[in-house]
């Protein structure tokens, strides 16, 4: 009796349920510790301590309507004025209060951008391998993904993008650092994007945004430096989250950056605040508004990242596992070692290893690996991974 | 260059937000203290105590991975337990954490509703006058709001909904304590309703959803009793916020019931669960899951409200304004004292009070006063009701 589109949403859902299943099912019979979960995107690494202080403060402190109240449904002004500040400090840019929407994290960003800007049947580019719940973001506005090959080595694949590109085009999302291949675009790769989406909008007359979804923008590795793309592209709305910097998955905290420059800037920022109400978000909450307010520079402490990076990529890369090495977020995406990644995954279950197949992510012969994990655990998997190999070769 | 249903909300909203800066305005002119500004719906009274109490605690002494990490998509099982004890302790009725999924606020929790049950088309029954920001959560999901005329005194209009309810009719949203009259339906128009909806689900051949909007709950007056909908009706979802009752509306937290007895339960729940996920929200915030968990039975002290209604309505009614007096909620919808209440209600603010037109509630030929305001601020401004009455008589 319910939706059939959320009926059949269900259903096919239960697949990914299945496997979550069955992994408990495997911590029963061989002991939780000896089963190694590197399916989930969860942070490892606790809050700074600065958050549980700043949020007591401001328990204590500030005054409780103000903390718990209404508050424009753009956020509280000095809290978007801080986060703004922080941005400019760090990236060179040159945002206001008025510039930022605070948002129910990237999720809540990239589904107010995507309310903001779709007619129904719009385009929206995605690039392979990808984030797949953007086919539901973009769906829930009766947007259609166009889905862009994926390049050599995890490069950018502009040409891919030019091909894929037609006149119903509205919007393109890029997430780098990646999930799930762990790439940062580099500055020219992110130029020649830039100068695609000029070329592309003057010759169909129209917008076309880019969307940058950016919760790993502070998980890098070997001093990787990730563009900040408004700098490079004037029609780019900015999502992003603090779930994975400081690790508050569950308040679901974030913001959406919308630049002065943007085409019908005024316009856009107002139907942005009216769409983050009619959606039902209203406002991100406010009690951690207020402490981003108060820490808008901080992260947790994120180098458990780059000491599980260094010891998988070692040790995987000795046992002839075939990957490039992540320059950020908290995945790599080795090739799967046989070509049906379903099934390669289905052997590593066998050894106790939980790993995603590359084709939930539209990158078949891959596998994803999600590090943030006990270091621990990554020991204690690597014999599993060497018996996995050992049983391909 | 963006939406173009974005673009006209972002044009009609300026009249609201015209209203809003010539408020902003009087106050400048006049000193706020003289203006008088009852068009606002929130909470004058500060949280509990607890609330502060508890977050404290949680944020020292649970573990900072659990409290601020993801969960189910529905929330964490232990608070979902703590809620569904509470409401079966309160009302009779006799849920388990499965028949509750934690929401971003009552707001967020209607629209998982409709994005669970509703296909493009499909019409939902709302009772004239009504928060009208239902049309656009229902539009979110292409239905198509049909508007039910208001009934005698306030009254629940059964036999009205039965001229508009048709084969089309998937869902009829009720919100009692009603926003904007202070209506609190009773048992025998509620057995009224249900009965109807018992008739034309078996007429029709499929379910018709009962959505009971409940954020006012709790704000009851002259002892006035609230029926629990469930109990009546089993095809029924509430929706619940804590935005009022605990004075938390920044915090967005509340919840969506889905009674074991829905038609398809398992399926209902999965998919909602899978709609809070998909639409952004991903879960409720997760501190604030953790602080009811712990109050579940609590609210602020919401006798400011009886004592402000009870003013209202002698003084009011002393100087011949016409009304039927709230049962519930925060709010009085007196008859406007000319025909078209957004005239009158700009007559209005030559006395400085901010009135919010029936006409923004579809409730034309009335004015909505939002009496979550200071008692002070009653006092002061009865001498501008007076004038405006004599004005008009």
């Amino acid at each position: 009796m319910i939706s059939k589109k959320m009926q059949s949403m269900v259903e096919n859902g239960s697949v990914i349920r299945a496997m979550f299943e069955e992994g408990k099912n495997l911590a029963r019979i061989y002991g939780a510790d000896n089963v190694y979960d590197y399916s989930l995107g969860n942070p490892c690494t606790p809050p700074p301590e600065s958050v549980r202080q700043e949020a007591c403060n401001i328990l204590m402190n500030e005054p409780e309507m103000l903390v718990h109240g209404y508050m424009s449904n753009s956020g509280y002004e000095d809290v978007r004025a801080s986060v703004a500040e922080s941005l400019n400090r760090r990236f060179g840019t040159d945002f206001g209060a008025g510039n930022l929407i605070m948002t129910v994290g990237a999720a809540g960003g990239l589904n107010v951008a995507l309310k903001t800007i779709l007619e129904p049947g719009d385009e929206v580019l995605v690039f392979a391998p990808y984030f797949v719940e953007y086919n539901n973001y973009i769906s829930n506005f009766l947007g259609v993904p166009a889905v862009v090959p994926p390049g050599e080595d995890l490069a950018l694949n502009v040409a891919g993008a030019e091909k894929v590109i037609t006149a119903k085009t509205k919007a393109m999302i890029l997430n780098s650092p990646n999930n799930p291949t762990g790439a940062v675009y580099t500055e020219a790769e992110i130029k020649a994007l830039a100068d695609l989406l000029e070329t592309k909008s003057a010759e169909y007359g129209h917008t076309i945004y880019l969307l940058s979804d950016e919760p790993y923008r502070e998980i890098v590795f070997d001093g990787a430096k990730v563009p900040y793309l408004t700098k490079y592209y004037r029609n780019t709305l900015v999502g992003y989250s603090y779930s994975k910097s400081l690790s508050l998955p569950g308040e679901r905290i974030g913001y959406l950056v919308i630049p002065s420059e943007v085409d019908d800037f005024e316009m856009t920022v107002q139907a942005a605040a009216v769409a983050n109400r009619i959606l039902g978000f209203v406002n991100a909450p406010s009690l951690f508004q207020r402490v981003i307010g108060r820490i808008p520079d901080q992260t947790s402490d994120l180098s458990i990242y780059a000491k599980n990076r260094e010891l998988l990529c070692r040790e995987l890369g000795r046992m002839g596992y075939r990957f490039t090495a992540p320059r950020g977020a908290f995945y790599m995406f080795p090739e799967s070692l046989e070509p049906d990644d379903v099934k390669f995954c289905a052997k590593a279950k066998e050894y106790r290893l939980l790993l995603v197949p590359g084709s939930s992510f539209r990158g078949p012969g891959h596998f994803r690996l999600a590090f943030c994990v006990s270091h621990e655990m990554i020991e204690r998997s690597l014999d599993s991974f060497e018996k996995l190999a050992a049983y391909y070769r």
